[in-house]
């Protein structure tokens, strides 16, 4: 079996750009292939996967054909894969495949959304599909709604509160602040969380992902090849990806994603680590109950005792298992189709120790990305290490 | 390196459906399963891949979620593919590389499409973004029109005719009528060709492809666990894929689709095959020059030769090389999504012997798929053997 490693990652800042979808892709892979220590030109990358949502709202549809050649791929075969938010967590895990299966030496893996500037019909209409529209979007069930759902469920059986929510705020805004990539960055206070207007209660404004621009990518190498890129590659270790029914009330629980918790343990077994093997992780904190459902499902966090776990700052930087030191999709943003791939960014930075300061996570060695589409119909998990 | 096979693979009837894309894609994994010597039951398939371009347009979204559970494979990671018209001739390659990575042992590949039935606006949508917007959609160009560019230019060119495209149209319709999956099951006359109303001059309206519902569906295994479901296995023995400048203005030649030469070259020398071991071909038709085009560009005929050899009838069955003998996009239909894994399911049945009377490719061996999703800027192309 082939190994595989990521030599090359880089993103666009997050946030309301003035940029297309198509500009945006093509900065993430110029700034991905700045990052290669010996240089690669985008001709050398032979096979591409580009995660994106909503591309054909941008009114530019064949994403995978057109962000190919803008960002100097031209001829090469390119994948668009469309897994909700998960799209680029399942654009790596194709791409990884692909250089395991020994076809391809050299591949690209990435994300790109546009969602501010587009008309709100749009807009709305790709986030609301990403759900179950039978039983929830069309009886007015919003993505908030259903995290709502999740979270006053969390609450009653294991005694969550609100204050625990706004702990992972106030982390994840405090990560983001320092992080020069990120859509917000501001520090908030527990009062600015807690008392911020309800959206869905018990979510309130700062429990909920912003709808951000952006773009990502990554660069994928055989063992075969990688000496030729760099010294330092961030190893892919374990891929583990798994689906859930789409509607929630279908569901065994509301407190828990089947899905992280099969693709999490999939990805872990493949890579031969357990939970203290960790040293830092991504988690898709669309809602800030999500973080929390999240460390639960991965095995991080007893059932019920993710939020003593941030209330006692353990996932904070310097904490045992920092999580979001991107500032994850709550203040870093959200970006749809780009999120997964932006995951793997921040974990290639802090393994080679290129993070910014004051929010390196120091001697990391293994990290773990976790991609979830829809509200866990679909969830992407990998390990990586140095 | 793992060898990969197809053990199975079945197909909805194309055509105006009532059922929705979800039932239509239960119905092709159901198809598929049936014809695995062995049995299958849909919980062995570990990772499945869609095609489908406009599935937002039903209505529902999260297809890769939401279709796999309807097939009965709730929990498996599903990706869906979205490149436009090569849809899932780009997921059967992701499941070739899975299988072939050694991560995957049985994979699903597929794709589906509702066409009808949908508001005008949504089907005329998804149709024109697979083209390229700034330079022909925006100016009225639809597909008929860059084909009919084509067409023309071809014919000045090279002396190719009307009725050169005429005989395309009377051959494919002449297979489709045998095939029960098929949109139209009616033979036409070279007059009916030559006297139809015209769509975008040179093409008429048997040039060009219908707008079609449904859904196909295949079965890949490794050769690890092949002899579990069938002793007649079809082997995937190339596999290639490759992507074009989206705007037909920018690119060299108007007679030749590039990324269709690349791909074929590729599938070919993965396969390690030449012209004449090939048996029969299924090529994208969805205009009849495009079958003419994709002959030359595969290098089955000269550059301006395939008029000729169709006027020969040496692609009829019985000739030197069946070109589409399942009916192609032209007569079997054109559901976007399901066009590519439809292609395998025709040459599984004619590999193996099974197809129907009066179609039979006799003594076929191995064959070719084309796939080419918008005006040429993505082709995927697949050389099977038994």
């Amino acid at each position: 079996m082939t190994k595989v490693a990521v030599v090359g990652a880089g993103q666009t800042r997050y946030g309301a750009l003035q940029e297309g979808g198509r500009a945006l892709f093509a900065e993430a892979v110029k700034a991905a292939l700045v990052t290669v220590d010996r240089g690669m030109a985008p001709g050398e990358i032979e096979e591409g996967w580009i995660g994106s949502v909503g591309s054909g709202g941008w009114q530019l549809g064949n994403l995978a054909a057109l962000a190919g050649e803008e960002a100097g791929m031209a001829g090469a075969p390119m994948h668009r894969v469309e897994n909700a938010c998960a799209s680029s967590g399942f654009a790596f895990r194709n791409a990884y495949l692909a250089v395991r299966s020994g076809a391809v030496e050299v591949a690209l893996a990435g994300g790109v959304e546009k969602m501010t500037d587009l008309s709100g019909v749009h807009q709305r209409y790709w986030l609301g599909v990403s759900g179950e529209t039978e039983w929830e979007r069309l009886a007015g069930l919003t993505f908030a709604g259903v995290y709502g759902l999740i979270a006053s469920r969390h609450m009653k059986e294991f005694g969550t509160t609100r204050e625990d929510l706004a702990h992972v705020a106030v982390k994840n805004h405090r990560n983001g602040a320092k992080n020069p990539v990120a859509h917000f960055r501001k520090e908030i206070t527990m009062d600015d969380a807690m008392n911020a207007p309800p959206v869905s209660e018990p979510l309130h404004l700062y429990d909920c992902c912003p709808v951000s621009d952006g773009a990502s990518a990554v660069v994928l190498v055989s063992e075969k090849v990688v000496g030729k890129y760099t010294d330092s590659p961030v190893w892919v270790r374990g891929s583990g990806a798994a689906t859930d029914l789409l509607a929630v009330h279908q569901r065994e629980s509301l407190t828990s994603l089947r899905a992280s918790a099969v693709a999490g343990k999939t990805a872990m077994r493949e890579a031969v680590v357990g939970h203290r093997d960790i040293h830092l992780a991504e988690m898709h904190d669309c809602f800030t109950i999500a973080e929390l459902v999240a460390m639960e499902d991965l095995g991080f966090a007893p059932k019920g005792g993710a939020g003593r776990m941030v209330r006692n700052g353990e996932t904070e930087i310097g904490g045992r298992l920092p999580v979001n030191p991107s500032g994850g999709l709550k203040s870093k943003g959200h970006p749809l189709g780009a999120t997964g791939t932006g995951q793997i960014c921040e974990i290639f930075k802090q393994l080679r120790g290129k993070a910014e300061k004051g929010r390196e996570v120091k001697g990391a060695e293994v990290a773990l990305a976790h991609n979830v589409g829809g509200s866990g119909a679909t969830c992407a998990v990998h390990v990586l290490g140095v």
